[in-house]
């Protein structure tokens, strides 16, 4: 399976074949995201939830979608390292997902990541990202079920971050709430909630979770909520939406990256004369980019 | 000017015309990437740079790169109030930069929006991003001068966020240089520098400059450096190769957002059925995409 989810990473042009071999083995995991900034314990309750689903006898999947490596091409050891203690259940796999290069990015890896789990037969697949960043929160955001984490007192990035993340929370998780401050971004929340959550107000009730998850407090509630919000995608129909969603993404993601790898890809030949024209202002960019579009759409398939 | 850059987030029809008309007036902005992790102090040091520049009669345009709203289409206004010391200023323009919807995000609209500033006759344009986030830091990284922000003892998330920024800067600060901890974060990362930053070590001495952004100190020596690395850049090349690789990320994101529009973009007509049958396993994704690039680049220009 590592090695299949590193073909993903590098877009490996054998990647077309093993999807199509796993296709028809994948749409059992539920898919859970979690997100928020950096600090509010994602890692920390990404781990308690492992030992949640474990303890039910669940097989639990885990990608830690990176997003610190566009340049290094490697992916941190912090999160792995902080969930090694589950790293000798083999019912338990995690693994970073880092985008190597830009050809289609985090959005292009992840999906595929996410089909691989799905495929081998995981129940249970977590998907954690930073709640920082478009793409980031977009791949939070294709999850069956998004789980939001906050934590008190976390100042202004936290603020800023809850802005960007808080449309997209189908479970919020007020984490450390043992702290200072812990009613006051249970009230915020809610109140936040209630203005901004149209879609979801409607027929399903968006549940805020506290937890202490060093302590695994709160974490039942937030497994039951989780379940919850399974039986409403799959009883009013959404799951299927949302997957139809997802995989639209991912066609699309796909479809991009084809499109860019044929441009040339990264860094690649836009040729340079076109790309020195625009920069000294001789041609515009417009006018670029329709030169190129149409080369592309004009020329049969190279590959 | 703030017209022209609301063409830029709508992706406005009448973009091409405008960007034509300004495609010549461009080039003359030392366009300044800052970055850096929630509360190391960006907006502060942001704020004094355009003091310091200001002061040497220097006209400034500030980007703020806003990552939180993929989903609500609005910017926050935090940066923006930060900055409103400097609001009656005629010859400074702040502006945080939103990207409404994924119809090619930040890629797509920062580089046109620097255009609108550069054309304007602004002498330093500065472009905010949180240093969090796959585009967000390939943003920061496509300017002259990418200038990586730090503060001692920000713990877990600011030592993940080096690791994605640390190739990427130019020249680094270390912002807070009055708090515990301010020595041990310069020394690591002149290590970490002189491990990494093989490019520029050849020619470029990436310097680490101590501030208290707050109260001014260490401006002087970091708008020096500044203009250091605009000398540098211009002396050996780089300035060009470097604008040359801006405009080709640009143009890409252009005929990557016009093929995405083609295919029906956000959220279209990828076809449902496709979709769907590929969420449900009897389609392969890859087979799907293929699908769609066929039909995109083998059909007639439809618009």
């Amino acid at each position: 399976m590592a090695r299949l989810l590193s073909l993903v990473e590098d877009a490996h042009p054998a990647l077309p074949e093993v999807m199509a071999a796993l296709a028809p083995h994948g749409g059992r995991a539920h898919v859970i995201g979690l997100t928020g900034a950096p600090g509010v314990g994602k890692s920390t309750t990404t781990s308690a939830l492992i030992t949640a689903f474990r303890q039910a006898g669940r097989r639990v999947g885990v990608l830690a979608v990176d997003p610190s490596s566009p340049f290094s091409g490697g992916a941190l050891l912090g999160d792995r390292i902080r969930m090694e203690q589950h790293a000798t259940d083999p019912d338990v796999f995690i693994r970073s997902v880092a985008s190597r290069g830009h050809l289609g990015g985090l959005s292009f890896a992840t999906p595929q990541a996410l089909r691989v789990l799905d495929a081998a037969g995981f129940d249970v697949v977590l998907v954690e990202t930073v709640g920082v960043g478009q793409s980031e929160v977009e791949v939070a955001a294709r999850a069956d079920t998004t789980v939001v984490i906050l934590a008190p007192g976390m100042g202004d990035g936290v603020q800023a971050a809850k802005a960007g993340i808080l449309e997209i929370g189908d479970v919020f998780v007020v984490n450390k709430a043992d702290r200072d401050g812990a009613d006051d971004t249970v009230r915020e929340l809610r109140h936040m909630i209630q203005l901004g959550n149209r879609e979801h107000s409607v027929d399903w009730r968006t549940p805020v979770v506290r937890t202490v998850a060093s302590r695994g407090d709160g974490i039942p509630e937030l497994v039951d909520c989780l379940a919850a919000h399974r039986d409403w995608l799959q009883e009013s129909g959404r799951l299927e939406t949302r997957r139809r969603e997802r995989a639209r993404a991912e066609i699309e993601a796909i479809a991009v990256a084809e499109l860019r790898r044929r441009m040339g890809g990264d860094g690649g030949p836009v040729p340079d004369d076109l790309a020195s024209s625009v920069a000294a202002g001789t041609t515009d960019v417009y006018a670029a980019a329709r030169r190129v579009v149409e080369r592309l759409t004009r020329e049969p398939r190279r590959q």
